[in-house]
């Protein structure tokens, strides 16, 4: 697959909707793919140093495989958002997917690009010194200019 | 548009996300489209023989139309989901929207490929036998080899 | 990047959602490309006249930067998705982030193609008089053809 290319707008946040991009990016560059994700409003937590407070809600999500059903005014308890969190990443451990963090690793070490949208960054206040190194910061015309000749490009 | 080729990746399990794989895979394969779908994480719910635990949750969906405005925490009291679904339902019924199951069915009549996600099927711990038969069950890397050559690719 | 093509499918109707079809559809235009946008489901809040009315909902949204933490049974009191909304418009105002109706202006005076989708319109009874003049309605087939030619095509 040598000479493609695959872009990725990565823009949600949440334990389960962080491990697409972060996925088909690493599996893509292994494949030879010259890969770049432009994350923005959402998507920014995955550049965090710490990936740590990532979380899932149980909340108005009614597809997510529950170990056993629960009624919405109980998912909406203080502590449910924690605990779903919680057994969602013991899950994962358990049937050895890879964490965000080895993924993200994977990501850099195949030499896939990272763009933090500058315009997120300002809007919501981050502060740069909480990402991690080595990104670079640019808007939706720089990321067109990359995804224009992509073989792929996904909205995630 | 003989020789052309559509790439799905179908994420989504609720009653109103599940119609745009469906409604996309079916169009583009009557037109004449060569089309895959990638079914993972909450998709996978759409290749359950039983499409019946397909539901909507009007909570935190404030851009869907109700049919009459309702506090967030009436839409989080037991059984609102399961009207919201209903109501849905009943209308899609009522405007002559074909049901879920019918547009699977014509997905399979015009040949498009459904893939499952191997992963997500080990890491919510799928039985298989709840899904139709005639699917495939792959990864990542197969599905890109697809997708690479895909003149629409579409994460939903 | 005179020739290009780029074609959106616009599902969502969130304060938040609204922003990426319309930022990526107008910085794509002022670059020179053709674009189409089909607005579908949720999508079709984006071309009521009256933007007014788009909300964004804090609960279920783990990943949203809040000012404060907040316990989800807080964030499903009534009155909470107003005030998020409210707190996110003055946000962006301060930061100097383009309004929805600004981002649609430009859109449309970059030539950009709404297509509105007749048969979520006729689903959701949506009123063709609230809808924005100078659209154009029609389905999946019809907006697969602009994409099946189109140099990127997202689904948001």
């Amino acid at each position: 697959m040598e000479g493609r290319k695959m872009a990725i707008i990565a823009t949600k946040g949440t334990l389960d909707w962080a491990y697409p991009p972060l996925i088909l990016a690493s599996t893509a560059a292994s494949l030879g793919y010259d890969v770049q994700v432009f994350f923005t409003f959402y998507g920014l937590q995955l550049l965090r140093k710490d990936l740590d407070s990532i979380r899932i809600s149980p909340l108005a999500n009614p597809a997510m495989p529950m170990p056993m059903p629960m009624p919405v005014f109980v998912q909406a308890l203080p502590g449910m958002e924690a605990m779903a969190t919680s057994m969602m990443k013991q899950k994962m451990k358990s049937k050895g997917v890879a964490s965000l963090q080895t993924l993200r690793d994977t990501c850099r070490e195949c030499d896939v690009k990272f763009i933090a949208c500058q315009m997120t960054v300002d809007l919501f206040e981050f502060d740069k010194s909480e990402f991690i190194d080595g990104i670079d910061y640019g808007g939706a015309a720089t990321f067109l200019e990359f995804a224009g000749g992509a073989d792929i490009t996904l909205y995630i």
